[in-house]
């Protein structure tokens, strides 16, 4: 028996972190996987699976998240678009539906990924409209060590040291295309990061590890020694907290022609 | 049997009001009043009755609602600053604590009040970052239409028909010094009217009325129909949604010279 013919459609998420227990479906706790699965089953009267391109942890927030999902022939673009956003809840919103081939797989088509981490620097920072998408700082911090850490991090680097420990990878090498702080609408600073691929945390052990530093509480050089190769007795910081992270981009070849 | 000398303090409050039933304190349901007097009892062990400068209702928000507490002498400024936004849920915080003098009432000694009102224009306005804060309007409008509805206000007028039936003022004529749209970061727009006193429900009912001339489905004239002096038998157009309005100033004397 043939299975039926089925469109496949790339979704482009964006999510308020702060009520989810991360993207990946899980037995109890609502996650985002969970809740397009969810929206999915009550339009189309089957369970379809949604693969995701990165699995974003509890309180992570996406402006950019990448997903997949195969319908039956009878969907179209605009017709999933409006049905999927009418049946999700207001912390969820699909920006955009796409056909795309049946070989298009969101994570292993993924040629690399952007982040986006939000300091607050100014007091404005913690008013109810900012707070909860950021790292809400209130000790003061040197902006030249920060610049100088983050300039540290292009390259091909091991970022085993930034990496929550525990897990298996598939070795510990990423290769960084930008990593620059820029001013966040003078609440503060945000910090972008592009690269193949990402660790477990590693944003945030970056962040972590960057703010400490600007704190003066760790010299810059421990910023190299944990990036090389031949690994370090030293240990990062504390991983910066996740409200101020989001996934703000995947990006596929063909699309990003700089990346390629 | 004098009482006990007291300082009496300026709070400068923002707030998210999604889930608050409005600033004034009621019998049940969760209001910024009731939080502040909660947070005050807690940390001073009576019952200290705040003042605001506006009521706003249900789900509408604050960038600069004002409320005054009197405390024993024993309370500092930065004291109580700190102490409060520890105390307070994360959906309000305390911008700025100032002592006053005695005699000074956050309402009856404002001379004036600014509203922002947001009207999601762009489909990013959507998303789950601003579409709690924002009239999303999903079907095209005429920008020349708005701005000139918006030209209309500004002067004396009796805005009666602005006001919600059935409540008791005193009297219905505002001067409105200040009402026009600017840009809003790529999303849409935000309205800013400034007013010697506002009636209730007065922003929203003007934003649907020009939303709806705006969609051309009421001429402009209406608007001047409905400000008339003379009254109307026009009615508004339905309140736009609570969520899009914020209470971003109270003006006193002395302080925006061109007020007064």
């Amino acid at each position: 028996m043939t299975p039926d013919p089925e469109r496949r459609f790339r979704l482009t998420v964006h999510y308020d972190g702060t009520y989810f227990f991360g993207w990946q479906l899980q037995a109890s706790g609502r996650t985002v996987q969970g809740e397009l699965e969810g929206a999915l089953k009550r339009l189309t009267g089957t369970r379809r699976p949604v693969l995701g391109a990165g699995r974003t942890d509890s309180g992570v927030h996406a402006t950019g998240q990448v997903a997949s999902v195969s319908l039956p022939l009878r969907w179209k673009e605009e017709e999933l678009h409006r049905a999927l956003n009418a049946a999700l809840p207001n912390d969820i919103w699909v920006q955009r539906v796409e056909e795309v081939p049946a070989a298009f797989h969101p994570r292993f088509s993924a040629v690399a990924r952007s982040y986006r981490y939000q300091l607050g620097l100014s007091e404005e920072a913690l008013s109810p409209f900012h707070r909860p998408w950021c790292w809400a700082l209130i000790r003061p911090l040197d902006l030249d060590l920060l610049h100088q850490a983050a300039a540290l991090l292009p390259g091909e680097h091991s970022f085993k040291s930034f990496a929550k420990v525990g897990q298996e990878f598939r070795g510990d090498r990423c290769t960084v295309s930008e990593a620059c702080f820029t001013p966040w609408d003078g609440l503060g600073l945000a910090f972008r990061i592009t690269a193949n691929r990402f660790l477990h945390h590693m944003v945030r052990y970056l962040m972590g590890t960057m703010v400490e530093i600007a704190w003066g509480r760790r010299p810059l050089q421990e910023m190299m020694e944990l990036l090389s190769e031949d690994g370090t007795e030293l240990v990062t910081s504390a991983p910066a907290p996740a409200e101020g992270l989001f996934l703000t981009k995947v990006h596929y070849r063909d699309e990003d022609s700089e990346l390629n």
